[in-house]
C-alpha cells in the first residue's frame, strides 16, 4: 500500500513467481473445492471427509512452502512480512484464500494478452469476484459453525448463502444470523471485507456509467441538433 | 464495457436499430404491463390470465427475433454475443427487461433533440428509473413465488413493494423477507443490481450537489465582500 | 438540474425573492413547529391542536401565494413549473418543507458575508441539516399514522425518532417498522431522500478528509526528513 | 473545516502542543482502558471499580486542563472554541475520545519520520482505526446501559460488540438492539460517526484500488503485446 515505486524484484524471485503462478492458482482452487466438499458432504461418508481434509492440508503446506521460498529469495528478511502483509494474512487465515485466487488469476491473464476490459471494468471484475468468493468461503465456514447449534437460524447451506448475500450487500434482514462466537467473528470479517470490496464495485460502476454517458454525448453527430 | 472505440456499426444494422427503436420500446412496455396483469389479476378470471400470458410470450418472441436479426446484420457471429452481453442477458432473464426499457427510451430521446439535463442528472435519471422498474419487476416475481407459501411474510403485492423498497435501499428491516429458494435468488439479483444502480444515483447526486455549490459561489458578485 | 447557465432572472423577480427570503424562512420554521405541536400535544388539549392546525394552514397559504407571485413575475408560464420542480414538489408535499428551510437559510447567509466554510463542509452542512430536518418531519408524520394501530411497533415519538435514525442511515434494525400503507409510503420517501442526502454527506466527508491529509503532508517542514 | 490557510499558531502554543503530545496520547489510552475495566469487571470486586473511576476522572481533568492551557496560549478567546470544535466536542462527550487517540498518534508519527503509507492508505488507517475505537467505546457505553434492563437483547459484552459491528457497517440485523433511551442515543451517535468514517474507508479503498490497477497497466512491458 505504498505510493512510491517498490524496490526492484530480484530476478530469481521474479522467475520463481512466474513459474509458480499456474500451480498456485490450481492449488487455490483445489483448496476451495476441498474445503467445500469437506463441509457439505454428509457425516457418514467418512472416506470423502478424510480425503478432502488431506487435500486442504496439502494445499496449505504448498502455500506455506511458496511463502517461505519467496521470503528467502527476496533477501528482505523481516521486511518481506510487512511489504507482503496480504500474503501473510492469507497464509494465517485460510478463509481469505479467495483473494489469492483472484490475484493469481489476474497475474496469469496479464502475461497472456492485453486485457480487453477498461480500467473501471477490471476493478469491478476484481472486487466483485473477490466478494463473491469471500462470500462463498464465509458461507461454508459459518455453516460449519452454526449447523449443530440449537437456536441457530442458519440450518442449511442455502440459509448460509442467503445470509452471506444479505450481509455483503449490507441489507441485513436478520432472518438468518450467526449466534456462535466463531460464527460472529467470521461474520464481522465478512462485513469489513465485503463493505470495502462492494464499495469498490459500486464506485467503479458509478464512474463507468458517468464515463459512458459522457462519451455517448460526444459521439452524437453535431448536425442532429 | 470496453474503453476502446467500438468497431463501426454496419449501415444496415444501424438502419434496423433506428427503425425498430419505437416498436421495441412499445413491446417492452406491453411486456411489463402484461406480466403485471398476469400476476396481479385474481385466479378465477381465467381469460385475462391467458391473454396476458400470450402477450408476454409474443413480446418475448419479438425481442428474440430482433436479437437474431441484429446478430445476423452485425456480421460478427459469436463476438456479437460477447460485445452485447447485456442484451443477451436480458433475453435470457426476462425480469431484467426494465433495463432495456430505459436503454431504448434514452436512445429515442437522443434522436429527438439535445437532452436538456446535465450529465449527472442524466446518470441519476437513468440509474434511478432502472432501479425503480427493476424493483417493480422483482416485486411481481417475488410476489408470484411467495404468496402461496405457508410461512411467507410477503402476502400482498403491497408487502412485496415494501420489501423491494427496503432491499433496494439496503435498509433491510426484515419484516417482509422471501423464504422460497426462487424468491431468494430473485432477491439476491435485486440486491446486486440495486446496490450498483442506487450507488450510481447517490454518487451522481453527490457530485451534482458539490457542482451546484461550487457554481453558486462563483456567481456571487465579487463586490459583496 | 441544468448545466447550462439559466436565463437571467427578471429584476422584479429578483427583488421579490430578496424581500421575501426572511419572512419565508420564518414561515417555514412556524410551519414545522406548528406541525410538531399538532402531532405531539395529547388529544384532550383541543385548543392547541386547533391553533396549530390554523398555523400550518396559514403558512401553507403563504408558500402557495409566494409560488404564485414568482410564477407570475418570472414571465415563464408553464416552464417555471419545470425549472422550479423542487419548489413545486415541496408545495404539494408539505413534509418535504425542511428542504426549503435549508435552502432559504443558505440564501440568507449568502447575502450577509462570505461563508467561512469550505466547499465540502458546506455540502455536508446542507445535506446533513436537510437529512436531519427530513428525518424529524418523517418521524412526526409516521408517528401520526402509526400510534393508533393495533400491531404497530412505533408507539411513542421516541420510537418514531429511533426508526427514522435507523432508516436514514440504512441500518434498518427492523425493531420499529411502519405497518400502515401511508406510513410505508412516507418511509419509502424518507429512504429515497435520506439515501441521496446522507450519501452526499459521506462523500463530502471523505473528500474533505483526503484533502486535509493531503494538505497536512504539504505543510510539514521539508528539513524534518 | 476551513479551506483557507489557518492563522499561524503562536510559538508558545506550538511548543506546548509538541511537549504534551506523548503524555496526552498515554492519558487517552489510560482513559479508554480505565473505562473498559470499570464496565467489564464484575460488581463485587469493588476496589477495581473505584480505582478505574478515579483513573477516568483524572485523565478527563488532564484533558480539560490541556484544553484550558491551549485556549489561553492561542490568544483567540472564544474563536478557539469554534476553530477547535472537535476538541471541544470530545471534551464534553468522553465516548468520542478515541478520535483524539488517533489524532494524537498521527501527530506523534508525523514528527518521527516520513510516513511510509500513501495518501489513501493513511486516510483508510485513520478512519478505520477511529471507527474501530469508536465502536469499542460505544459497545462499552451501550453494554453499561442495557445489561440490567429486562427486555434487553444485549446481555453480554460480546452481544454489544456484535451489535456495534452490525451498526457500524450499516448491516443492522436487529437481533441485538438497544432498548433504553440513552442506549439509543449512543447508537444514533455511533451510526452518524460510523457512516461517515466507514464511508471514508470505503471511498479511499476504492480510489486506492483504481490507482493500483492503473499503475499495474503502466508497468507492463510494452513488448508483451
Amino acid at each position: 500500500m505504498s505510493d512510491r515505486p517498490t524496490a526492484p524484484v530480484p530476478p530469481r524471485l521474479a522467475g520463481w513467481e512466474h513459474r509458480t503462478e499456474m500451480p498456485l492458482l490450481l492449488a487455490s482452487l483445489v483448496y476451495l473445492a476441498g474445503y467445500a466438499v469437506h463441509v457439505l458432504v454428509p457425516r457418514p461418508t467418512e472416506p470423502w471427509r478424510d480425503i478432502t481434509l488431506v487435500l486442504v492440508g496439502v494445499t496449505w503446506l504448498l502455500f506455506a512452502a511458496d511463502y517461505g521460498v519467496r521470503l528467502h529469495l527476496s533477501g528482505q528478511g523481516r521486511r518481506f512480512v510487512r511489504t507482503h502483509w496480504l500474503d501473510t494474512l492469507i497464509l494465517l487465515l485460510p478463509p481469505l484464500r479467495p483473494l489469492r485466487v483472484v490475484q493469481l488469476y489476474t497475474r496469469v491473464q496479464l502475461h497472456r494478452e492485453r486485457p480487453r476490459l477498461s480500467l473501471h471494468a477490471r476493478v469491478m471484475a476484481y472486487a466483485g469476484t473477490s466478494a463473491l468468493l469471500l462470500g462463498f468461503s464465509a458461507s461454508l465456514a459459518v455453516y460449519q459453525q452454526e449447523r449443530g447449534v440449537p437456536d441457530s437460524t442458519i440450518r442449511t447451506f442455502g440459509d448460509a448463502l442467503w445470509w452471506a448475500c444479505a450481509t455483503l450487500t449490507t441489507v441485513g434482514y436478520g432472518d438468518a444470523v450467526p449466534v456462535t462466537l466463531l460464527g460472529r467473528v467470521i461474520a464481522a470479517g465478512l462485513m469489513a471485507c465485503g463493505l470495502a470490496l462492494l464499495g469498490a464495485v459500486t464506485g467503479s460502476f458509478s464512474s463507468w456509467l458517468v464515463q459512458t454517458f459522457a462519451r455517448q454525448e460526444d459521439k452524437r453527430p453535431p448536425e442532429s441538433e
